[in-house]
């Protein structure tokens, strides 16, 4: 029965249909988290949710849970799914595979008329991506207790938009508790969001561990002055700076190979006029590695940069430990199912760590958790290029179905 | 007659009341032209001019001209001014200044019951500070015959509302043609925006020429990409290649002591999210120097550095020569006029060459034009904490009236 098959065709329609909700011009998407899209998005899944059968309810961050229930009515559910809010440019997979897989597996379970054991549940994590409100990884983060719900309700978008007044707008500010059920297990299939499968020329990545994070905010101070009279000696040039940290940052990846990621994504100069000497830039940086020790080391470093540029230029920084999550290895029983399941249907497969973070993490503080990954195209993701083969997608389904299905049938 | 003075506390009392209009938190001013502040602030000044007995015009650009008369209907006016609009954080000096000063001189003029051969008019230039729109000294420029008028009101800022539609909406867009009469000549009271005037310990700046400027336009072209999954070995990050840019450019600044300046003021950066690779760049860089050929060399080495960015990096490096003008000398009489106001009245005083760009530069291309430079406290310009002595805006002032008088009374 694990090795019933997926429907191929169904699943790349509703991926394609989704995308449909703040396609881009160049194929990509435009969902941002808590948005009137990202709203039609996730009112288009409940329809679907409900017209396969579950019972949808929605918690107070807006997680939002799609249940099928189980013959066992003493079992926990096993959950499957992952986000729809997308990148600010993003693609058409980060995410909505995980969501609309994890459906795709419950469709599959009725067209054969499946009872399984455990009920299913189906999920969709709020606010993955973190590029409207920070941190990233907020729904599963609030469900698994990681953070304060007050405090998360209370975020501000840059426009100053708190985020609960945007859930209820949308109409996602649910009346479940954050914490009132716990999984029985959790399996995410995502892109892997790098290039190692395509390279390797394998079909599913068994994903064993994700690698640890850092998060900085870092604030420049200088003082800002008209760029024509100011001599070059007396200026204190926030953005030259900020430059020279995203310089030392580049470095520092570079220095760990090949494991080492390093990244400012984000830079804000102020007063942003074309001749007057920035007085103050703020940025972020984003270091990982599957090492703690490693990352330890990197913090180091950029500190200690951050200590010689103020002594060298006499500018103000501060640094400010946005996040830190340390390396996180899977439960050793679901990279198992994950495994099985590439066997069973034939696939190449190969043990991988995600460098990305990934509702995952967060669910395996709580639960024994699983991940899945499939090839995307040159390994681009958070792209709006970003791209999945239908039979990959399909492949990754099929052992998500496999997964899910030797847990809700195991033993409780 | 060339000796009267100004009334001091009047002209500090124009100055504060004006300052009022866009005031910021930290005593600076925020009025960006053809807003609705920038209207409230022309609304103030054009009444004050009335109230003086001045004929107000307004040209298609939005320059006003507020001409008192003089005896002799063939003479042409010798004209003095400035602008009211700021910088973002900008304030409350620049510009307003030298436009309130020749206000001042015409308002002294009256209490003295003085008749100049000459006309005087009193200008205020439109947008001279190219922040909300490019390039600055736009209203001299059109006025000047260096910019075109349609190309110049079909500007658009950052949000894409048009220049030209916004001098409709705030009643500024006149019916004088831009080359409609020509000046005897032009004089312009300024802060130096500069350290020299107070580290030398003068009251006076004697202007002999503006610096030569090149603005570049610099757009980084990488690949937007997962910061996580995604090897740095991989990487076209547009980032870490603007800010070896701007590196570059303050190396650049250095290398040509003690009087070269080189400036980022502007960097945006796409697609601006925390875990995500940029994508690209857009950056804008300020070249300035009193000698052409200095100029010239720091134009080369920007450019070969932007090459070989692109030969290590693989990102494309897109360089848009956006604004060159050579080194200007001013008018030998006018200067002499300047420096013998100077001289009457007993001030310490030096020449000086402006680092910044002013409408002066552009006046200077159709009538003999001279500048005067009081000091401004630590240097500091384009910044909220701007600030001028009473003392030396009254010293300014006084020669400006010098100057203005000896111009108006010469045969002509």
């Amino acid at each position: 029965m694990k090795n019933i098959q997926i429907n191929s065709s169904r699943l790349w329609h509703s991926l394609m249909k989704m995308a449909e909700i703040g396609a881009t011009e160049k194929g990509g998407c435009r969902r941002l988290t808590l948005t009137d899209l990202d709203r039609t998005g996730r009112d288009l899944f409940v329809r679907w949710c409900e017209d396969a059968g579950c019972e949808v309810t929605v918690d107070i961050i807006g997680n939002i849970f799609a249940r099928r229930p189980g013959k066992d009515l003493n079992r926990m559910p096993v959950m499957a799914g992952s986000h729809l809010d997308t990148q600010p440019t993003g693609g058409r997979f980060d995410g909505v595979l995980g969501v609309l897989a994890a459906l795709e597996v419950v469709r599959t379970l009725n067209d054969h008329s499946v009872e399984t054991d455990a009920p299913i549940e189906i999920c969709c994590w709020t606010n993955e991506e973190g590029s409207r409100f920070s941190p990233a990884m907020m729904g599963s983060g609030v469900f698994a207790g990681i953070f304060d719900i007050d405090e998360i309700l209370a975020k501000e978008d840059i426009d100053g938009v708190r985020l609960g007044d945007e859930l209820v707008r949308i109409g996602y500010a649910g009346d479940a508790p954050v914490n009132g059920h716990k999984p029985e297990s959790y399996f995410e299939l995502h892109i892997e969001q790098g290039p190692i499968l395509e390279a390797e020329g394998n079909t599913i990545g068994v994903v064993t561990a994700a690698q640890g994070q850092r998060w900085y905010e870092i604030t420049v101070t200088g003082q800002e002055s008209h760029a024509g009279p100011t001599p070059m000696a007396r200026r204190k040039d926030a953005l030259v700076a900020a430059s020279a940290i995203v310089g030392e940052v580049n470095r520092i990846g570079h220095a760990y190979p090949p494991n080492a990621c390093a990244t400012v994504g984000f830079m804000q100069v102020s007063p942003n006029s074309r001749n007057v000497i920035p007085g103050s830039v703020f940025l972020t940086v984003d270091f990982r590695h599957p090492d703690n020790d490693t990352l330890s080391d990197m913090d180091s470093k950029i500190k200690a940069f951050c200590t010689q540029i103020v002594d060298d230029t006499g500018v103000e920084v501060d640094v400010v430990d946005f996040w830190h999550f340390p390396p996180t290895p899977f439960d050793e029983d679901c990279i198992a199912a994950v495994r099985e399941g590439a066997v069973a249907h034939g696939y190449d497969h190969m043990d991988i760590v995600s460098g990305a973070g990934h509702d995952a993490v967060y669910l395996n503080s709580i639960a024994p958790t699983g991940m899945i990954f499939i090839p995307c195209e040159d390994g681009i993701s958070h792209n709006e290029t970003e791209n999945a083969s239908p039979r990959d997608c399909a492949a990754g389904c099929n052992v998500l179905l496999h997964a899910v299905l030797e847990r809700a049938e195991k033993t409780a």
